[in-house]
């Protein structure tokens, strides 16, 4: 996304500072755990929504950088925590929170199978709360703005952020133990809503807020902003269902398959069960969530899948609809602002990785 | 302590607004486990020991007492992930978080075994999260006082205190990993100074923030009286470690030979490892750490142990002094202020749970 560029320059020298300011702070193994996620990078797609929004209103991008930096961080402490929870090793082909733990364990202590495995989570554990309690601190580094303007936006990432993305990710975990029979869209709905678009939804307002100068709870397009992020949460989701399953894999850089394997709680499985008849289902859910399958058995759950394509589709574009609905009710200093906006909206659904 | 009887009693009213706030927000089973926390109750001794320092400096107790809550819930967000990081089955009598986590799941979802249990740990991560990120909320509910000084109580708790906190509980369970021979004092006293310090230092010091109506880092008093809970908290934790071996089983709450089991690096076990000869030395290691052993290698540990004592008395008993010395210094708006944190500081070591 090349519009991004410039937030992604910044983004990425703020970071390294970051990463310096800690490395004296956290403790070594900590430490080492919260750079791999940091570094690793991804598409910091919400550092530079911040400042996308930020100047959209008008902001001045360079002094909402620590601001950018802090979700970055916050959206990584919760891939560290996620990560000890779901057992995942690899993450951008990368250890893991927990796996490099275990390494470190093994290395530097000489602890060996269960002890260091045990010790890797904990030091997971761990490196996951500095880093959520860093993030928030972050937001003190903010210069130039009102204390009631900086008070409001730590009080909105402890306050509402957290609860509703870690209430998502509880529901994530409820849902993946539910029978699928008893998983129905409301509940996917939720758990997207809290999980994606809760932290998309605070980047976009804390950005409006910082541009506009005032706290986020009485700027009004800092609450419509915040709604068309939230929004276009909603669609990357949906996009990221669809590529888990029909995507590049070498492109994509996760094994596909392994949402069927696990059985993903996702919008697309629930439209294509709802275009199942009796025995198709019976086969469907045999498959699904299931990690001993083959390869046709493989084949067989993505041709039942994509029969929810075109619904999980149209649902997907109907949220960039609606995203757009609100950019076109408020008013930008300029045509250059709104047109960024745009186009991150339309990159919800138009890539690939 | 009568002395705290009336904060106790604020603080206790305040824990049952705060539990019917949240019951609203946090997810079901997330809520359950922050429940069992709270209600919990044991000492609350940090919070009481905010209200004090708020109102020995002059300030009003009542308009503190969201900080004082605050700090509870601190304490007890860290004590969740602690338990899972010790597998701990048991708290004041009740089940851990993990442990109650993973009833929650056998009785809602049917887990069972493994399965259950990975599901209480997770549910025990996410419930640790939100009270960590709803105490730093807590704060906002300060009234009365000005956005300097609501800021500089939040940055404290999400900066300094946070990551000594948690180097302090990663260098206890690096110790634990180490060859009892390469734990040193110094090692001990660093993590004593994170895990128990710590938040002692930022409830002595916001409590006397908040009373002055002055921002925690410009508030000399602040400063004077964090300092001298620091030092009540390593008192704290070596009276702790004396009762753990030495201490009434029923009173304490704690099975005796826990920490002997356990081998736990404390400055104790230190002292008295440097008095043995080195044949004692060779038997003390067998039997310090270790899960198998018999009731009378039990008692020859703590014989062992009980040439620590003095030593571990003498530096509590300094660390005391070096508290009232502090207070000696200061200036005090009414003798019974000042009697308070006295009292407070000599309770350190005179208890017997």
């Amino acid at each position: 996304m090349d519009y991004l560029k410039k937030y992604l320059d910044l983004v990425e020298r703020g970071m390294a500072e970051e990463l310096t300011a800690m490395s004296g702070v956290a403790s070594p193994h900590l430490y080492s755990i919260v750079k791999q996620y940091l570094e690793a990078g991804g598409k910091r797609l919400r550092p530079c929504l911040l400042l996308a929004c930020c100047e959209a209103v008008g902001g001045d991008v360079k002094s909402a950088l620590p601001a950018a930096i802090a979700v970055e961080m916050y959206h990584n402490w919760t891939l560290i925590h996620d990560d000890v929870i779901d057992h995942d090793d690899f993450r951008r082909g990368r250890a893991t929170g927990h796996r490099l733990g275990a390494s470190l364990g093994t290395k530097d202590l000489g602890l060996e199978g269960d002890v260091a495995d045990d010790y890797g989570k904990n030091a997971a554990i761990l490196a996951g709360d500095v880093l959520q309690a860093r993030a928030t601190e972050k937001l003190f580094e903010l210069q130039g703005f009102s204390d009631a303007v900086v008070l409001s936006v730590v009080r909105e990432m402890t306050g509402r952020l957290t609860v509703d993305l870690l209430n998502g990710e509880q529901l994530d975990v409820e849902m993946s133990h539910l029978p699928f029979e008893k998983v129905d869209e409301s509940m996917i709905s939720k758990m997207m809503l809290g999980k994606t678009s809760a932290l998309l939804r605070y980047c976009a307002s804390a950005g409006a807020a910082l541009g506009c100068g005032e706290p986020l709870e009485s700027c009004g397009i800092a609450r419509d902003l915040g709604e068309f992020a939230a929004l276009c949460g909603l669609a990357f989701q949906l996009k990221d269902d669809l590529l888990g399953i029909f995507g590049d894999e070498r492109r994509f850089g996760k094994p596909i398959g392994s949402d069927i394997r696990e059985g993903k709680r996702t919008l697309l499985a629930c439209q294509a069960l709802a275009r199942c008849d009796g025995k198709e289902r019976e086969r469907f859910l045999q498959i699904y969530g299931s990690n001993d399958i083959s390869e046709a058995e493989l084949e067989l759950a993505r041709k039942f899948l994509s029969r929810g394509v075109e619904a999980t589709q149209e649902t997907m574009e109907s949220c960039v609809s609606q995203a757009l609905e609100i950019l076109e009710k408020l008013e930008f200093p300029s045509d250059s602002a709104r047109g960024k906006l745009v186009a991150f909206a339309e990159s919800m659904v138009a890539r690939d990785l």
